[in-house]
């Protein structure tokens, strides 16, 4: 009786700390080992404290790092509202909202909660840059001639060897290289779709999406998108007929970060095989899991070919390389003949680089490191909005990626307030951008895949203070 | 009267030398000073031999290089037929040749004719890795973050700036740059017509255009290319009324190498600034001129922005950087926009190591080379055929790139003749490929592009044996 009650004791004292913001969210607790010097018990007991801790939700282990304070059981804010069901044929993306936040992205005196990428601080630099002066003096001709159009082999075989979720289902063959993700999603919606042809994606979406749809003649159906699993497949039933193709981020879906149960991707690959209709997986978050294992992707349950699978490292190495990927199951060989006419061939210098970086172990290693700060970065920016902004605020709950939704009071129009924002040197996506239709007005995405540290705190705070005097 | 007669007599010497052949077709002459010391005349008289054998275009002086054996006026072979006006609506590219054609580039022990890339033997590969190492050691965050989506500041300054031919007309501004010149016409194309409309290109041309124009669902109308003066004006005036767009290679045309002349380009400008036709100008060989100056592109005469002027250096320094641009006119933002869609941005090593070069004079260095080797290869492959091939053949004149067109007795079949070179490992690109209609198939196309040597003359003189046998 007295061990048990030993555990419990200091359970209830971390519990104190949570409850009196002595331990913030987002906060590192000690280790266990410290636990067990400081209160001079077993490691047994203070293991047992911290299961106590986490059967709580009070705190959360975190491979190769320790326990967080997460406090998911305690959140003092709501989730975002689900959008309902709508589909569009008129109605345009806010091009000229899109432009004017995208041309603040240079500008490095301002705060950049709006831009789509990890701050350059979290990416390995000068490791990628040793790289590129390696296989540079490798490279057969110096990287001058033309690559095989379905891009370096190198690259491809080692996408295939490492994409062990898909259960070595995939081959260097079934891989196509694309200039990006974005660049993979264009050739897989050119290779199914036709002007005038629906297409189904979920909302709030990425805005970058609406616009290359809108601009290829395509009309969007909006797919309502649950904050914790995703696209809502009752929705998706309804207006199945008409769609020629679906174009989801399965895994921590921008902006929401959302991720579909296992389940729920096997349903949907069932349906959409059942009617023929191509998934056009856009699984770019894929790797910044905050759980124990990468989630899989849809494509680990397609047996039809019908899943286009397209990833990058645009969101976990390096945006500005351009190199992403496509394994398009029964499109690939229109993909290939596609990227022919559009560009002959991508350049073969930085996918060697990625290819050698997946072979040396060299990514998973950074991806751990990366995961873990955007985890307590996560954490912390819950942890600051819950003290700085009004308390109606609605928060999502992401679970990978680096975006956060925020939903707040019915009378702020955040792309108004982005004007304040901007004069004060701070910068958000307004909600409005993330849908075709009038809604999200109220709604505001921020990046937190940013070092974090006072200053980043401060200009939280200061975004709640202009977020309170709006109301 | 007798130093007159001496630079007569050194004259007529030379003139017999290159009668018997003793100086073939491409060879050097000795320098003038030589021909001072083996004479025993005045600078004045050698100088005032070759200008008699220039007048006779027997030599001709090729800029820091000396006087090489030309013999224009005495060219064996005669030119190849113009092609006739022809349109289409049902016409297929010939994918399945095409195909096999490219599927053989990789294979190293393949004579290399049928390739559209200068050989990498030509191409100063270490200095561009030089290069490499150098701007990725200075470049922010390495290259990793997004690039504006008009691409690299530096390389838009550095093409402005080295366009000296459009005179001062272009800034950085103007400029978006592409992922080669093949994207920059997939943007072009892309920009200014939609499915089903009609546009013009030249005939024979590159089939890469063609297969793109029917990828898009656009029809393709092919105006006849006069093999010296290119694009028939009188032809393409008669169906001006239907076109959305015309896509020309003005400077050297792939296949024929020939050049529009100055007044036609201007009049060609005139005539679609009338009828508000945008011009697609691929001007991607137009540095390779063999001439005393670079051909100024249709572009020097736009003054209604209807010229997108396309250029790249994947023919004369680098195939697999992808580094291409466009000077778009009038189309720039709908250019900017559908690449932000398509792509996001260019990746910026690459070009920030060709803005190096041109900023450094080591491009114009490489061209000066680059254009003495390639003037003299065409000569060389034309004696060779000349010596090789069956008399009733005619051959291109190419007055810049690195394209040689041959037309072959109406008996021969070179779709089929290829099936029987490939097996002696020489490939070539058989005629058919550069049309949509049912033509050229006694014609092929060889680039001279390579490193000359007795292997390369022997391999033309196979080729030629295989044509005389299939007669």
């Amino acid at each position: 009786m007295r061990r048990e009650a030993l555990y419990l004791k200091i359970a209830k004292v971390i519990e104190e700390q949570i409850d009196s913001e002595t331990l913030k969210l987002g906060d590192k607790l000690p280790s266990i080992r410290s636990i067990q010097k400081i209160y001079n018990v077993s490691i047994n007991t203070a293991k047992q404290a911290f299961l106590e801790l986490e059967s709580k939700s009070l705190i959360e282990a975190r491979p190769k790092s320790g326990y967080f304070v997460s406090k998911t059981s305690r959140r003092k804010f709501s989730l975002p509202t689900v959008g309902k069901l709508k589909s569009s044929q008129d109605e345009k993306p806010q091009g000229d909202l899109i432009s004017k936040i995208l041309n603040t992205l240079e500008d490095k005196d301002i705060r950049q909660f709006s831009i789509g990428a990890p701050d350059s601080s979290l990416l390995p630099i000068a490791k990628l840059n040793k790289g590129v002066i390696n296989v540079v003096r490798t490279l057969p001709d110096g990287g001058t001639s033309y690559e095989p159009v379905q891009g370096s082999v190198n690259l491809r075989r080692g996408i295939a060897k490492w994409s062990l979720v898909l259960e070595g289902k995939l081959t260097e063959d079934d891989i196509v290289t694309t200039s990006g993700t974005m660049n993979a999603l264009y050739n897989c919606l050119l290779a199914v779709t036709q002007r005038d042809d629906t297409i189904a994606v979920e909302t709030p979406v990425y805005f970058g999406i609406l616009q290359m749809a809108r601009s290829m003649g395509l009309n969007v159906i909006e797919i309502p998108n649950h904050p914790i699993t995703g696209v809502d497949l009752e929705a998706l039933k309804k207006v199945l007929p008409k769609l020629k193709a679906c174009c989801f981020i399965s895994n921590f879906s921008n902006p929401l970060g959302c991720l579909m149960p296992d389940e729920h991707k096997k349903e949907l690959v069932r349906m959409l095989t059942e009617h023929d209709i191509p998934l056009i997986e856009d699984d770019l978050y894929g790797n910044l899991f905050f759980g124990a294992t990468r989630p899989k992707p849809c494509k680990a349950f397609d047996e039809a070919g019908i899943v286009m699978w397209c990833g990058s490292v645009s969101k976990t190495l390096a945006p500005g390389y351009r190199v992403g990927w496509v394994a398009a199951g029964k499109y690939k060989d229109k993909i290939i003949r596609q990227k022919f006419l559009q560009t002959i061939s991508t350049p073969t210098l930085y996918q060697e680089v990625i290819a050698d970086f997946l072979e040396h172990g060299r990514y998973d290693h950074h991806l751990r490191t990366l995961r873990t700060k955007l985890y307590t970065n996560c954490l912390q920016f819950q942890r600051a909005i819950e003290d700085y902004f009004p308390h109606n605020t609605k928060i999502s709950q992401p679970q990978g990626g680096f975006m956060l939704w925020l939903e707040l009071d019915k009378k702020i129009d955040t792309a108004k307030l982005y004007d304040i924002a901007i004069k004060q040197k701070i910068s958000f996506a307004p909600g409005r951008m993330f849908s075709l239709h009038n809604q999200y007005n109220n709604c505001m995405r921020l990046n937190y895949g940013l070092e974090w540290n006072q200053k980043l705190d401060f200009d939280l705070k200061r975004l709640g203070n202009i977020v309170k005097s709006a109301i």
